[in-house]
C-alpha cells in the first residue's frame, strides 16, 4: 500500500466528508517519476522566466471567452470551401495513410457533392488525388466530430466570442449509428445529409439569426454552464444541452412557419423531433465552443499549455500555446470501453475526431465525475468517474468557474492542460469517446476511455525546451 | 463520538470507495431510541401477520404504477368540480384556519371564477360560507403545489396508469414568483391565469391527444427516471423534465398551427417559451404521477405505508395504506432555507402544498443525492444532500429501480416510507420545499428544508395498532 492511511470516522457523514475533501485542492498522492527522458527539458522549462505569466496569461484567455451561436450557414460561404476540398479530423493526413471510418466519410462526402455517383467510385478519386485536397478542420478555424469531415454543401454553426468577434465552425449533427462521422456513406446516410442540408440548415438559420437579432445569440457557454449541473459532461452525454438548445431555439422556430418565405409546419415539426430524437446534437456546439476558447491561447510564447487534441483515426496530434501551429503526433489507441451489438474490439477503429477538444478546454472526460450515468455507456464505475476528474486537475492549470461539479462541492473542471505537469506526472489526460467501426462504412461500434500516446507530450516539451531563451549568465 | 471507528486507505480511490459504499444496502449507525410512547404500539403492530404482505404488496403496487400524460382539459370536466367549489392542498381546512397563502389563492381564484370583481372583496364571501365550499385536492383524485387552489376553470393535465385506467389530476403550473399558488393575485396573477385557460390549455390538449393518439402518450414515469440521472429531484428541481416534456410535446404543438382549428403560431411560439421558461413547469406532472403510484397502495389492510403527506399552510397530514382514508395531522412547520431578495424567516408561512407527495413516492427530498445543485436553493451542503437519500433508506420499505441515483452507483431511491421504521428510528421524512410568504398577496418569499410534525407518526402507529387483528391466542 504506497498511499498514507489515516483513521476515518465511518458513520453518516463519510459520504459527505470523502466529497467534501474533493473540493479542496487535491495534493498528489502517488508520487510517479517524470516520463522518461524528460528531466533535462522539464529543468529547462521550469526555469524559463515567462512560463509562469504566459500560463496565467493563456489561462485568462481561456475562461474570458464566450461562445454564442450567432449563424448557420454553408461551408462554402463561410470557409470558402470549393467542390474537390475536404476537410478532416484531427493533424493533417493523406488518403493513403487514412484509416477507414475517415476514407467512408470522404466517399460519402464525395457522394454527397457529387464529385461520384456511387462512395464506392471515389476511392479512386482519392488515391488519384486529382482535384481533390485534404486538410485539418482545425486549419479552417472548425472542429468534426469522428472523421470530421466537412464539404463545401454541409452547413455548419457559427460560434462566436462577443468580446473578440473571432468565430468558429462545425458541422450539424447527424445523430447515431450509420452516419458519415463514423465512416457510413450507404444511401439512408446521404438521404440524411440532403434533408440536413435542403431543409435543417435553412431552418435553423433563419430561426439562430431570429433569435439573434432579438433577444440576443444562445450562450453556448451558458448552456455549458448547465449541462454539467445536468449530468451532461459534453462530450458523450449532452442530452441536457439538446435539450436547452431545443427550448432556445423553438419559438423561433415555429415562427418560421409564417410569413411570407414561411418553411411548412410539417417540415419544422420534422426537424424538432430530428433535433429532440439525437441527444448529441449540441455536442457540435459544444466543440466549436471549446476550439473558440482554447483558441485564445494560441501563441503565446512560454506557455506550455496544450490548445488542441485531436485524432484523425491513425495519428493523434496536440497543439501547444507556445509551439504555435505545429502538430506533436503519435499513434492513435484503441478506445476501452463497451460495444454495440456483436462488435468487439477487433472491430474498433483506433481513436478518432476532433471532439477531445472537449476535454482539452476541461469537460468531457475531465468532467465524468459531473456526469457519472455515462460509465453505463464508455464503462468503468462511478468510483472511476470521480477519481477522474480529480486525477485531471493534477495536470491542468486551473479549475473553470464556470464549469462548476455540483457534487465536488461546485470545484469547477480541471481546464488547461500543462505539457510539464503531464511529463512530470506520467499521468495522460482521460478522453471519453465514440469508437467507429474499422472498416469504412460501418458506422460506430461503441463508446469507450482512451488516452493518447504518451510520447507526445515529452515531443511537446522538447520543443518547448528548444524555444526557452538562453538564460542571461 | 458514539460512531465506530475504522482505519481507511486515504489515497485516489477514497472516495470511489465511499460511494461505493453507499451503494450497497446501509445499516444504520446511529441507533436512537424509538419515538416516546410508541413501544407498545410498535410491539402490537410488528406482531401484526399481515404486516409483512401488506407491505410487499403496498411497494409492489407502488413501484407497478406507470404514469402516461393522456389529457389536459378543464377542471370543470374533469372533476366536475361546479362554480363556488375550490380545492386546495393538504388535509381538509375551514376559511377560518387557513394561512395568509391559502387565503390569497383562494381569493384569486374567486376572481377568476368571477364570483367577485375584486380578490379583496373575496374574504367576506368565504367568511359567509355562502355558495362556497372547500374540499382537499387528494379527497377528488388531484394533487396541488403550494396552495393547491383548483377553481372549476382551471386547465388540469390528466395522468393514467395505463395497466388499470386508475387516474389522478393537477393544474398547470404557473411559474415563479407572483403566482396564485404562493397566495398572490394581483391583476398580473389573474391575467396569466386566464391566458392559461384560454391559450396554454386548449393548445396542449391538442398536442396531448395527438401525441398520445400518434406515438403513444408521454411517459411521465419514464421521464422522471432520466430526470434523476439530470440533476433534477423532480420536486424543487424539474428542469430536465420540463425540457423532455418540451421535446416531447414541440412538434405536435407546432401541427397544431396548422389545419381547419388552427392555433396561430405567435400562440404557439408564445406557449413554448412559457413552458420553456418554467423550469418547475414539470412539477405539476411529477406529482399526480407519485400521488398515480401511492394511491395504488391505499386501502390495504395491515399496511405501515404513508400514501400521502401533504400540507394546506395550517397543518401537516399524512394518510396511511392500513388506514383507509383518516389523515393524521399536526401543525406545519416552517422550513429552513434560503430566501429570495429581503425576505426573512419571519416573512416565511409554514409549509404548504401537496407537493410533499414526491418525498411519500421516493423522489424530492428523498433523491437530493442525485440532484446536489439543488442546496443552491433550499441551503445546506452538498454532503448533506447525499446523506439524506442516505438516511431516507432507513425509513424506507423499499428501493425504487426505476429511481437510481448514479452517484450512489446506481442505487434506486428510497420509496414507500414506513410509519414503524420512522416511530422506531425518531428520523423524519426530508421535504424539500418552496416557501410561501405568510401574508396573502405576497407570493414566493424563498426555499428550504423542512420535516412533517413529528407527533403525527405515533397518532399514525396508534391507529395502525388498534386495527391490529386481536391474536387468537
Amino acid at each position: 500500500m504506497s498511499a498514507p492511511t489515516a483513521v476515518v470516522n465511518v458513520g453518516a457523514d463519510l459520504l459527505a466528508d470523502a466529497v467534501a475533501d474533493q473540493a479542496v485542492p487535491v495534493s498528489r498522492v502517488d508520487w510517479r517519476p517524470p516520463m522518461e527522458g524528460t528531466e533535462a527539458d522539464l529543468a529547462l522549462v521550469a526555469a524559463d522566466p515567462r512560463r509562469r505569466t504566459a500560463n496565467e496569461r493563456a489561462v485568462e484567455a481561456v475562461l474570458g471567452t464566450t461562445a454564442t451561436l450567432v449563424d448557420v450557414a454553408p461551408a462554402s460561404e463561410l470557409l470558402g470551401l470549393e467542390r474537390g476540398q475536404f476537410l478532416h479530423a484531427g493533424p493533417p493526413i493523406t488518403w493513403e495513410r487514412a484509416s477507414g471510418p475517415l476514407r467512408g466519410a470522404l466517399m460519402g462526402g464525395a457522394a454527397l457533392e457529387g464529385l461520384v455517383e456511387d462512395p464506392e467510385d471515389a476511392a479512386a478519386l482519392f488515391e488519384s488525388g486529382d482535384s481533390v485536397s485534404l486538410d485539418p478542420c482545425h486549419h479552417h478555424d472548425s472542429v468534426g466530430p469522428m472523421a470530421g469531415v466537412v464539404t463545401p454543401s454541409m452547413w455548419m454553426f457559427v460560434l462566436e466570442d462577443a468580446a473578440t468577434g473571432r468565430r468558429t465552425h462545425c458541422t450539424l449533427n447527424e445523430g447515431l449509428g450509420k452516419v458519415l462521422r463514423y465512416g457510413a456513406y450507404g444511401p439512408e446516410v446521404l438521404q440524411r445529409l440532403r434533408w440536413m442540408g435542403d431543409v435543417l440548415g435553412p431552418l435553423l438559420q433563419r430561426a439562430v439569426r431570429t433569435v439573434r437579432d432579438s433577444a440576443g445569440p444562445v450562450d453556448v457557454t451558458g448552456i455549458l454552464t448547465q449541462m454539467l449541473q445536468m449530468g451532461d459532461e459534453a462530450h458523450n452525454r449532452n442530452r441536457a444541452g439538446t435539450l436547452m438548445l431545443l427550448r432556445d431555439l423553438g419559438p423561433a422556430m415555429v415562427l418560421s412557419s409564417r410569413g411570407p418565405d414561411a418553411t411548412d409546419a410539417a417540415d419544422v415539426a420534422e426537424a424538432m423531433r430530428f433535433v429532440g430524437g439525437n441527444d448529441h446534437f449540441f455536442l457540435n456546439l459544444a466543440m466549436p465552443a471549446c476550439k473558440l476558447a482554447l483558441d485564445a491561447a494560441r501563441g503565446i510564447d512560454g506557455s506550455t499549455m496544450v490548445v488542441a487534441m485531436a485524432r484523425n483515426g491513425t495519428d493523434f496530434g496536440i497543439q501547444v500555446a507556445g509551439t504555435g501551429d505545429e502538430w506533436f503526433t503519435g499513434p492513435a489507441q484503441v478506445a476501452d470501453g463497451l460495444f454495440l451489438g456483436d462488435y468487439g474490439p477487433d472491430d474498433a477503429n483506433p481513436d478518432i475526431g476532433d471532439s477531445a477538444i472537449t476535454e482539452t478546454a476541461g469537460i468531457g472526460g475531465f468532467a465524468m465525475a459531473t456526469a457519472p450515468a455515462i460509465v453505463r455507456l464508455v464503462g468503468g464505475s462511478v468510483g472511476d468517474a470521480l477519481a477522474t476528474t480529480r486525477r485531471m486537475h493534477e495536470i491542468a492549470l486551473a479549475e473553470n468557474p464556470r464549469w462548476s461539479v455540483p457534487v465536488l462541492e461546485f470545484q469547477g473542471t480541471p481546464t488547461g492542460i500543462d505539457v510539464t505537469k503531464v511529463c512530470r506526472t506520467g499521468i495522460l489526460p482521460q478522453i471519453n469517446t465514440g469508437m467507429a467501426g474499422a472498416v469504412a462504412g460501418v458506422g460506430q461500434v461503441g463508446a469507450g476511455l482512451v488516452t493518447p500516446p504518451a510520447d507526445i507530450f515529452p515531443k511537446a516539451l522538447h520543443a518547448l525546451a528548444r524555444r526557452v531563451p538562453p538564460s542571461p549568465s
